[in-house]
């Protein structure tokens, strides 16, 4: 039982992590991010900085992995955000 | 020290939870999503489900109520999405 506990904890980890991937990848190549919330992606990107200190403060490796990982992702959605916007629909 | 700890671990939580709404209420109103994945919010909504799962296994009040919260924020932009896709830019 312990068992499949785990294996949801690490499917949940897996899928909320890596699901700032296709939003990344969408981003850099329609560079239209008019939708995106800016305040979100601030917010964002700040408390999972918060969550990747306090992984390492506890020395969990999951925690500082994944939010290692979202960090990265989540930054390059803010500063494409940020690069884009205000400039109309679509940039070539 | 172990206090401070945890004030990085609540923040933390606090803003990861929280940002999905400045994007909730922007989708609302501006009734524009081209910018954003679907197969994101997708895969993100799939995940907090599990972490929620993987909170009422482990009976951890904080993992049920953050992702109890994003899962109803989350599934409002998954919702809009899908209801906006498709349709051009801006729907009045």
């Amino acid at each position: 039982m312990e068992d499949i506990v785990s294996i949801f904890g690490y499917l949940a980890a897996i899928l909320t992590t890596l699901s700032f991937l296709p939003q990344a990848i969408k981003t850099i190549r329609e560079k239209n991010t008019e939708g995106i919330s800016f305040i979100m992606y601030g917010m964002f990107t700040a408390g999972v900085l918060l969550w990747l200190i306090y992984g390492l403060f506890i020395k969990d490796i999951p925690i500082i992995v994944a939010n290692l990982i979202t960090l990265i992702l989540a930054l390059t959605i803010l500063f494409l955000k940020m690069k884009y916007s205000g400039r109309g629909t679509k940039i070539k």
